[in-house]
């Protein structure tokens, strides 16, 4: 019983490593959609996004199977609970993902955005990219020192996020409407993606401490 | 310690309830003061969002003392994870409320948008209200025919969202930039309060039934 309870809380961990891990690929696969106008790269990013709702799908029931036979008290039962509310969390990170990777693949073989405007959205997809490393990398070590890189990786986005908006907004560029709202959306979609990994840093400060951190 | 396991799980019940009612309430606020121009009610939807953040907090210290100190089985257990992952969804109804307040204050004392543009959002606006309210009665009574309207409601909100596309890539249309980035964002705001009223209809199914369904 024991050995089994072990066995199982072991496989809960890796199949919510695999999922951050699918989320980080994601998110890496639909910068480099965006950034290089790569077709085949957004529509892997759109395909394997059902996977990593798969995977919320596994963690969840392996979770409550867990609290349902094993009742873990203690750090085991702070892991279930963790599992339970990052899988979901996770889950958006590989939505946030696709839909970046929608409106690459909507604007091919065109960039989204030309000019500055696409060097602007570069940054945005390699620091949410590399957001997405972090959490991974998070989940998988649960180091904290990564938690906080998380959230300064966040605030970049954030300010990168406000440059968005001050572009959409300047009447001087001369922008089509397809672009406003691409420029609009990929921000948002960008911006949330980073406040979704300074959720699973939050999550994964109380799994290890045991303290709730404020959330967003 | 069985009638203190009874009452404790009411008070998590009650504080659940409370929740989808203030995240209800909000949209309900943020819908009039979209329509109406209504910068007092604008402010008090952003006013009171903190306490529904508040209340996530409390369900999930509830919810996972009770797992840890109670261990509770079947029908009980099923209420306690779907407690946990509701408020978190609940805690995300409240932010895209505030969200739409917040444009809706932005613009005073004018409305955001104009004319046919604001007929349509009053539409969405409404709708969304509405599954507010369904969402607040679902996870009051449990009846899961109210899951299926909510489902319908958002179907509904799906179709005016993407009229709010055509709209803003209207060249024919006089827009501002201002207004093409309102008619976007307020359109994923209230299209994404629509999505997480279905999430709760899905959790509130699992609760009731103790089965998962495809979760958005």
């Amino acid at each position: 019983m024991r050995e089994q309870f072990r066995q199982q809380m072991q496989e809960l961990t890796d199949t919510l490593i695999l999922q951050a891990q699918a989320a980080s690929k994601a998110m890496n696969g639909a910068a480099a959609s965006l950034k290089n106008a790569n077709l085949a790269l957004a529509e892997r990013v759109i395909d394997a996004d059902h996977s990593i709702d798969m995977l919320e799908r596994s963690i969840d029931d392996m979770g409550i199977s867990l609290l349902a036979r094993q009742a873990p008290v203690a750090g085991d039962l702070r892991t279930v609970v963790s599992a339970l509310r990052l899988s979901a969390t996770l889950e958006r990170m590989g939505d946030l993902a696709r839909h970046v990777a929608y409106v690459a693949r909507g604007r091919f073989p065109n960039t989204v955005v030309q000019g500055d405007v696409q060097g602007l959205f570069e940054q945005m997809a390699d620091k949410a990219a590399e957001v997405g490393k972090l959490v991974a990398a998070l989940v998988e070590t649960a180091d904290l020192t990564i938690a906080d890189q998380i959230i300064r990786g966040d605030d970049v986005l954030d300010e990168l996020h406000a440059k968005t908006f001050d572009i959409a907004l300047d009447d001087s560029r001369d922008l089509s409407r397809q672009e406003v709202v691409d420029i609009i959306l990929l921000g948002r979609y960008l911006e949330r993606f980073g406040d979704h990994g300074v959720s699973v840093a939050h999550r994964m400060r109380f799994l290890v401490t045991g303290m709730e951190a404020d959330a967003e």
